[in-house]
């Protein structure tokens, strides 16, 4: 079929690193995310986002991306203008982030269906992975959270005449977060050279749902104080106009797209100083949190925004690894 | 998001060869397969098929294959039994190829959506590619092709009534060829090593598409003997039960996932050692079709199964050469 159209032949060829393993990851778009459906994305920004949730795999094992395909599912009566902008704002994101788009398969379907495979690269002996958080290592977060959240909150109240319309500065700002999470393809291979980060995975359905996983993978609990966790400033802003906890909002909710990430506890100088702030610790047994010195009222918030359906993963998990063992 | 679901991380990691190059390729299946819609086609079967069509892309280029991803886009009401047989003949599949299945991800949709990514890996000098045929070099194809298309002509104008029903042993392996096409995992990789081979590509949208396709991308015609062709028996047969040439199914219809081919014009012997069998030649100009010594009346036959919209595939290209060059 016609891959690869970008070199014309039946699969796109790129150069790889020596001794280097290979990264693979693939993610299909709900082609009715809120922000399309409320009219707030373009179609650049659609096929922005559309590399940045593949690519912010690859980045999260702490590998270096090197390209991106596109796999397009489209209608019939799908605008020709609005595929050429959606690819344009992939091509480009791809280059931004070092993960060019190389092509793909573009096909007509009774339905509209959007998904991106990424690739990259890791050193034959290394990669960060979820199952590496010790009990007593620092737990931390690469930038400030619920941005993403406070923006699905704000707008999703927004249209059902809910809430109070912001400034336009922090309504831009807002949209922003929500159309054009941005995967941390610095961060990730940086993070791998440091022999101190035990763990990391990237915050893509809140940042509980993220908390959750972490703390499966490596079969540990957390210790958190959320009066440390650096929230986005648009969460409390949107907090207020809302009436909705500000925690709620990024626990439960929201592609922020930043790191999660464990580190061990004497480099914490070392991991401010590459942007990662702590707001807890791993702890053998389950997860606590805290505000400050006091418990917290409302314990481990929200699991997330679960658009992706637990059993159906399952299911494919444990029909391959049979095969592989 | 849950990608590389069998390794519980965000992304799988593969060893990767030393002194190669990446090769990748995406494809997304129609959920509404005809072989599906006549209910001959069972969920293994679609799995296999679905790791089939991007496997074959890999062999295609002379690259071996190193693994495959799975994106699923799934409605609430997808049986859950169906998608584990999917996902377990996707895994025999992978394995038996040489492309084990190493994750992916698995969603909730709207509507279902199934795609594949394979990727594999090439010598860091040397691919088969669709533009390397040369007028001289002789055409030839990797085993007999028309069975697919066959199998789709018989069993739709059965399902209209419109055809008398074959032994039950023909129309069994008529329903394999529909349902079970086979990558050439290994023939892809093997000419690769022949020095002699200076084009190929696989055949998936019918044998005409495919030599439209390679006399585009080299910039030649083809000076081609129908009586040449290896037509698979079962043509013969399908097209004197419905009444409809078999070159027009062989040309104009069908996802053989044979390898189409030139080579150089003194490899004749090694190339029907290696299970090619010659059926033209390569030549400036228009492609020309005979029968034998006489001009074929009919022409070219189509140009195949479009299942693929040519428009949005010529998009995602226009937009992306402009960024790599």
């Amino acid at each position: 079929m016609p891959q690869g159209v970008g070199a014309g032949d039946d699969a796109a060829v790129v150069p790889f690193p020596p001794a280097s393993r290979l990264v693979v990851s693939s993610d299909r778009i709900p082609e009715d995310l809120l922000a399309r459906r409320l009219g707030l994305m373009s179609a650049a920004e659609f096929g922005q986002y559309l590399v940045a949730v593949s690519v912010s795999d690859i980045a999260a094992m702490g590998a270096k991306p090197l390209g991106t395909l596109l796999t397009l599912g489209l209608t019939s009566d799908f605008p020709v203008d609005y595929l050429r902008e959606l690819v344009r704002g992939a091509v480009a994101a791809g280059r931004t982030w070092g993960s060019p788009v190389l092509g793909g398969d573009t096909s007509s379907s009774s339905a509209i269906s959007l998904s991106s495979s990424a690739f990259g690269h890791l050193p034959a002996d290394r990669a960060l992975t979820r199952s590496g958080a010790r009990s007593g290592d620092i737990l931390a977060v690469s930038g400030a959270v619920g941005g993403f959240g406070a923006a699905l909150a704000y707008f999703t109240a927004q249209s059902e005449g809910a809430a109070p319309q912001l400034p336009s500065k922090s309504a831009e700002e807002l949209r922003a977060r929500l159309v054009r999470p941005t995967p941390r393809v610095d961060l990730g291979p940086a993070l791998l050279e440091r022999e101190w980060c035990t763990s990391c995975m990237d915050i893509t359905d809140g940042l509980g749902q993220s908390l959750t996983e972490l703390s499966e993978a490596s079969q540990i609990g957390f210790d958190i104080d959320v009066e440390a966790l650096p929230l986005h400033p648009l969460t409390w802003e949107v907090s207020k106009a809302i009436g909705v906890d500000p925690y709620e909002i990024a626990f439960g909710i929201g592609l922020d797209l930043e790191l999660l990430v464990t580190f061990k506890a004497d480099r914490l100088r070392e991991a401010e100083s590459v942007g990662l702030t702590a707001f807890g610790s791993a702890r053998a047994g389950f997860t606590q949190v805290r505000a400050g010195g006091r418990p917290a009222q409302a314990g481990v918030p929200g699991r997330g925004w679960e658009h992706f359906g637990g059993d159906a993963s399952d299911f494919v998990a444990r029909a391959h690894r049979p095969e592989t063992s």
